[in-house]
């Protein structure tokens, strides 16, 4: 499959139109869907119509920029016009939104084929969902984006719309191998949104590859002036400095997921690159818990009273994080918040000190597990706690045949340089792009 | 039934509790819901539970204030948390608020009990719903805010929220007999409310006297710092100077309507009320046409694509309408803009320059005709377009014992004193409170 940038160009050599492109998408949806159940739905007849009218705009000149015709998935956790937001609930699955929400406006303004609704786990938390992982059926897809990772991972569209409060973007993506970017905190409207935990509940994207990225986002935000699809593909004038971050945080990782970080960073070296490593900042020894209590005490204040009505509503983990929050006290919360404050501060200060553009760490503890869980978000968590934008993508495929990756942490708001630094890293390691196999579980 | 003063009173007095109150009006919807069909939904478990908790808060002493307690309608337009909002449309039947529309935050805070959603007609407009006028069951309640009316009137709640952008509060309150207030435009919030014509949109509201009214609208609008129980109650220093506005206005008025009106003028001049006579100001002339046009532009711009994929689910008057506004041309549009604020300053320099404290017109044309319509909303569109304040209230019943009314009008952001105004009116002309009858059509 293509990537976004792939399928611009070619739009623009008049090799393909976004009907074209709908049809490949469908066509893949067609092979790969009913082992990976990525869609909550697709809309083909309303894409078809969309893609329709932007082929019948690029004929008359009247572009867009590079998502012009590009079909993407979208989260079953943001209103889309006209379609139900069910975010895993039963109760919710005939909530037809009334207007988009700001991200799916904002992507329908750049031209982008709305194709239809990913999977999400319920309430955007934990239960597995029934989406499998396309590289081993029996492997999770990751959470709580699973349907938008899986689906670009099928190449059943290009790109697609997630959310993350704990690991929900980088996890799933890595996972099923795709790039993602968790952008910083507040960078993408959470407007007709369903919420987790709203102080660290992020929009984010998933493509491809890294540029992709950048693509997306930029016609996801507002506050990104500089970054335009020209500086998305420059190549940095060096190459970057990365902080790696060691010690205990670096204690979960399984070692083929060590093994393969330290071979990537073996090339980034090679190339140029120079790596310091790291302890964690102090505060980070208590990151999981104390995110544990923001997520679980906002969730809480959200769900609570639908909870009591609706039990049968709300599978084992939502209702067990749900009930956890509405027995922490408030001084417990506010603890954390003003832990939140403090660990950010210092990983900024440390990126600073250490004068590197970014962190380097793995994206995910090990390789997808089964899919009777969603895997373990504690390389994810930190990022969402503190809002610092992180970019992941594949580094290396393991033994078995599933992907495994590495994300870079940037400074709040500077996702430009941080997605430039990781296109360089990205190419540098140059790990292969391969077709979803015959699938197997 | 009881006002929402009296209820309150009696509370006090440790006659009533919430909970009887309650159960007297869920004996109500018992008795006359199957003939009159005034609720899409009545949560009576929920309903319960919440009068159970307030009457435990008023024998502890924690006291809400006049609506503590008082058992009301909410018209289907308006999002209540976890009920679905449906506005007439049936895909919209299972579509569930993820939270209270403000209009509703507001009453839950002022301790009212939401007992359920009222009958809309489909998305605000004209096409006829199942509800019946409860004085006649041939005849129609009116519309849009059909169900709010009905139920008010037959004591199935002792308040209702409702929202007119033609004649939508006004008309149905006066066909059924109940006092009404369509206040200011932008007085109180349309967050959560599905919208008809945003620039005319009003959330308003209905009870069976016009002391109620205030009631109720305090605890629903922000910007209403003098606006206290002490003040509704309080009886104006001097009887007020009311402007009637003849002409062609009037001529749309039946017989039996003007009649009505001759009469309760009469006895208010006896009491010491001033009632000075005036030709509407000339731009008056076009006011029916040019309401059409901004109503029909602002339903299309919402519902235009809705109607596109679903015209299944659209009835034949609200088509048109939306047909309507599709083909008007923008200029047409801001002309009526313009034409829109040279009434609203010719009417209030009308009211300045008589020394006049309201203009006082009959609330609608005629009687409540035939259930095959929901009658013509004339006397309503011109302060739904200009945004002027509007209180209405029975003065009088027709031969074949249904209602007539008679509206007050004033300046913007003076609903208190039109309020003291109207209350003092209505006292006045003493129109006899009636029991509904045994149902018939």
């Amino acid at each position: 499959m293509m990537t976004i940038h792939e399928a611009a160009v070619a739009m623009r050599q008049k090799k393909l139109t976004p009907v074209q492109l709908l049809q490949q998408c469908l066509e893949r949806i067609e092979r790969y869907e009913k082992s990976v159940r990525a869609w909550v739905m697709v809309a083909r007849e309303e894409a078809l119509e969309q893609a329709k009218r932007l082929t019948r705009e690029l004929e008359k000149g009247d572009d867009r920029g590079p998502l012009h015709g590009i079909p993407v998935g979208i989260k079953d956790i943001f209103d889309v016009f006209d379609w139900p937001t069910a975010a895993g609930s039963h109760l919710w699955a005939q909530s037809i939104a009334r207007k988009d929400s700001v991200a799916v406006e904002r992507l329908r303004q750049a031209g982008a084929v709305i194709l239809g609704k990913t999977v999400t786990t319920a309430y955007a938390s934990f239960d597995p969902p029934p989406t499998r992982n396309p590289w081993r059926l029996d492997r999770t897809p990751g959470g709580s984006s699973s349907g938008s990772a899986a689906a670009v991972a099928c190449g059943m569209c290009l790109g697609a719309v997630a959310s993350q409060t704990g690991g929900s973007i980088t996890r799933p993506a890595s996972y099923c191998g795709v790039a993602s970017l968790k952008p910083t905190y507040g960078r993408i409207s959470l407007e007709g949104v369903v919420p987790l935990a709203p102080s660290m509940d992020h929009v984010g994207v998933m493509a491809s590859c890294v540029r992709d990225l950048g693509l997306l986002c930029s016609a996801l935000s507002d506050p990104f002036p500089t970054f335009s699809s020209q500086n998305a593909f420059a190549e940095p004038e060096h190459p970057p400095t990365l902080a790696r971050i060691g010690g205990l945080f670096l204690d979960r990782a399984e070692p083929v997921v060590t093994d393969a970080v330290h071979q990537a960073v073996t090339k980034l070296k090679a190339a140029g690159a120079k790596v310091v490593s790291m302890d964690p900042p102090a505060p980070f020894a208590e990151v999981l818990q104390r995110h544990r209590t923001v997520m679980a005490v906002e969730a809480a204040e959200f769900h609570e009273h639908r909870l009591r009505r609706h039990p049968e509503d709300y599978p084992p983990r939502i209702t067990a994080l749900i009930r956890e929050g509405m027995e922490t006290s408030a001084t417990e919360y506010v603890r954390a918040l003003h832990h939140k404050d403090t660990l950010t501060d210092a990983l900024i200060e440390q990126l600073e000190l250490s004068d590197a553009h970014a962190f380097l760490v793995p994206a995910t503890t090990s390789p997808p597990p089964s899919a009777e869980t969603t895997g373990d978000p504690a390389f994810n968590s930190p990022w969402s706690y503190t809002g610092l934008p992180a970019v992941s993508f594949p580094i290396a495929w393991t033994d078995d045949g599933v992907p495994l990756c590495v994300q870079l942490i940037g400074d709040r708001f500077h996702e430009e340089e941080l997605l430039r630094w990781a296109a360089w890293c990205e190419r540098v390691v140059g790990c292969e792009r391969r077709e979803i196999p015959t699938l197997r579980s």
